[in-house]
């Protein structure tokens, strides 16, 4: 096992009608003036909007108002978000929403403190200050939640690029599962995707005796398997929604990915795509992971074989372990396709003629090297491959 | 599953060579004057105290020492560690050792910011103030690197009993496998079997639709059936050890017990035994969790059915489930025993004559009401049945 540091301080307070103490937690955490940042209309439309802003006033605190967060958020209302921040003298950004609204708030609560371009952080620079982010939790997806990073999409150039920093990691966050229940199940099988690819994505590399976080890992792609299914045919059901939830914070704030190496090429050959098409993140995963998958798993053939034999149920063939490895990541894409997820580009509405372009902007763009790395490197010729492996 | 919090803000440096930055983290977390805590000869002999307190020389912070602490640790010490923090007006208490040290660490630092006895947090009341914990950790076992939570023994009546508040996590907990290694073969085992408890005692309850946390216990008990054994036939195995390490904090910052009941009466019954034999913790559990989960088993066979076919590989027993939760346990006593662990009183030098005045601990010290508590009531006949199981 390698060395490593862990620190996951976020407070979390999850389940039913716990939105209803954002205002008290935002005191606790020191905010007197707020920032509410969210997406779309759902979270005015369900009352969720008026829940927290009656909270805020119970607990005498002001607040501003930005909505408008789009899926794969752009800078430009992060840069907005920035301005109304320092204009108006805010202490504490207050993410409603999903992943996309609260990777935003991480990028506006940074920004608001720095004198530079926010951007500098998605460029590289590591993030050690920000005004203190909370967030209520509408999807189970991103695990943005309990996680010290962001993903923004830079609209010069369309650029889907991520930012770090402990600064960032949210004080709180509120996860209540029935908050999830009304999403549409297209957006709460990404959801379960994303959650999944986090899980493969510290799984699949060549790491050697690493038992803990391997078990980890499994027990919580079993969890997914068990409770995917459920929520897909009964969107009302709140235990699995709240399975589902608590597991998708467990995969990403790093206490089943360290001390071991990680591959985050299937979230980076995707970016493109969700920056190119703006496609669902997570229905964008259903179709890179496989591909990626097929194409790097004779590097590690062994590991694969465990993942499809512990956590698929496969049966491991001793002469052939090459088929057993293939066999799991066929029982991946049948899972993904059971609950509804493309495999496909043009089910994605992605472009056989485009691969040059995403190619481009995926090995070379914003400083890249011409390759990308991970377990395996992979450079433009591996990448053109993989993206032709999804048509 | 239940409504729940969640919170566990230490900062753990982990792996090899860790201790040399003691004092840089005693710095970061805002520590001037320390008092070092710790126990018997052994960190003085290793040389891993003078590393700390050369760590803590390049940092210009002072310090003062207080050794001593026994296993299964007492108030004797916690009091003359209190009266040395409020005499050298220490700011920071520093625990190197394993959970019996970092809990009287815990103990002395709620005590010197408190005006009443210190034994009160050990009665009931919540701690919400302490001078800030660090520890450097020497044995995979309690998890108290990662709790809240601290045991110590009233001299006066030999009492062992708990007190918990989040103001005695650890700021930081150095977690350097390579420290581990030159424990003896008893103390490791009984370290694995403290871990193994925790996990049990969180997964051993009428718990319903918690597959999240069920999964995650059963993958830090996989780890423990898979490298425990490595352990104990190579001391010096780093590998095992770390990923033991791991899997022990896991099992204890409660992030795989969040949002289900959890049964604590295993550890309550051992701490009569541990009270009463100075036995070792560990070894005390090994002989009291067989017996517990026999006694109560019927109250659940399902759940104890899952934990043998998942864990222990046991083939289910349709046609007599009952039959599958019993190899269950029985797979545990085997393993337990294949690490030299002990499995009755007389191996723990307990005698069945003291039964009774065991029980009347158990079930009426410190103020409880005749019985104790879990996932089922056990009074006074049921305690002594379950010790009577273990002569």
């Amino acid at each position: 096992m390698e060395n490593f540091t862990f620190y996951s301080p976020t407070y979390f307070a999850f389940g039913k009608d716990t939105e209803n103490d954002a205002g008290a937690y935002v005191k606790r955490f020191g905010g007197h003036k707020v920032l509410i940042h969210y997406g779309g209309g759902s979270v005015v439309r369900s009352g969720l909007l008026d829940r927290v802003k009656k909270s805020l006033d119970d607990e005498n605190i002001a607040y501003v108002e930005l909505g408008g967060v789009k899926p794969n958020p752009r800078s430009g209302l992060v840069y907005e978000g920035i301005d109304l921040c320092k204009k108006e003298c805010i202490d504490f950004v207050l993410a409603v929403g999903g992943g996309s609204t609260i990777d935003s708030s991480k990028a506006i609560a940074a920004g608001a403190v720095y004198d530079g371009d926010f951007w500098d952080f998605y460029s590289g620079k590591y993030i050690t200050e920000a005004l203190p982010v909370g967030t209520i939790l509408t999807i189970a997806a991103a695990g943005s939640e309990g996680s010290p990073d962001s993903v923004i999409t830079k609209e010069e150039g369309m650029f889907k690029r991520g930012a770090t920093g402990d600064a960032i990691r949210p004080k709180f966050s509120i996860l209540n599962p029935a908050l999830t229940q009304t999403l549409p199940p297209y957006q709460t099988a990404a959801g379960i995707t994303d959650i999944m690819a986090h899980l493969h994505e510290r799984y699949l590399t060549n790491s050697k005796d690493v038992e803990v976080t391997d078990r980890l890992i499994e027990g919580l792609l079993l969890t997914m398997i068990h409770e995917g299914p459920r929520v897909i045919a009964d969107p009302n059901n709140y235990e699995a929604r709240a399975n589902i939830m608590w597991a998708g914070m467990m995969a990403h704030n790093n206490s089943c990915g360290v001390g071991r190496s990680q591959d985050w090429n299937s979230h980076n050959i995707e970016h493109e795509l969700s920056a190119e098409y703006d496609c669902v993140h997570g229905a964008g995963l259903a179709v890179t992971m496989p591909a990626v998958f097929k194409y790097v798993y004779k590097h590690d053939v062994m590991r694969f074989a465990k993942l499809a034999t512990r956590v698929w149920g496969c049966q491991m063939d001793f002469d052939n372990p090459e088929a057993t490895a293939l066999a799991g990541i066929a029982a991946l894409e049948n899972f993904l396709k059971s609950i509804g997820m493309p495999l496909t580009f043009a089910e994605l509405g992605a472009k056989e003629e485009d691969i040059p372009k995403l190619v481009q902007a995926l090995c070379y763009g914003d400083g890249r090297p011409g390759y990308i790395q991970g377990f395996v490197k992979l450079d433009t010729e591996d990448c053109t491959k993989i993206y032709k492996m999804m048509v």
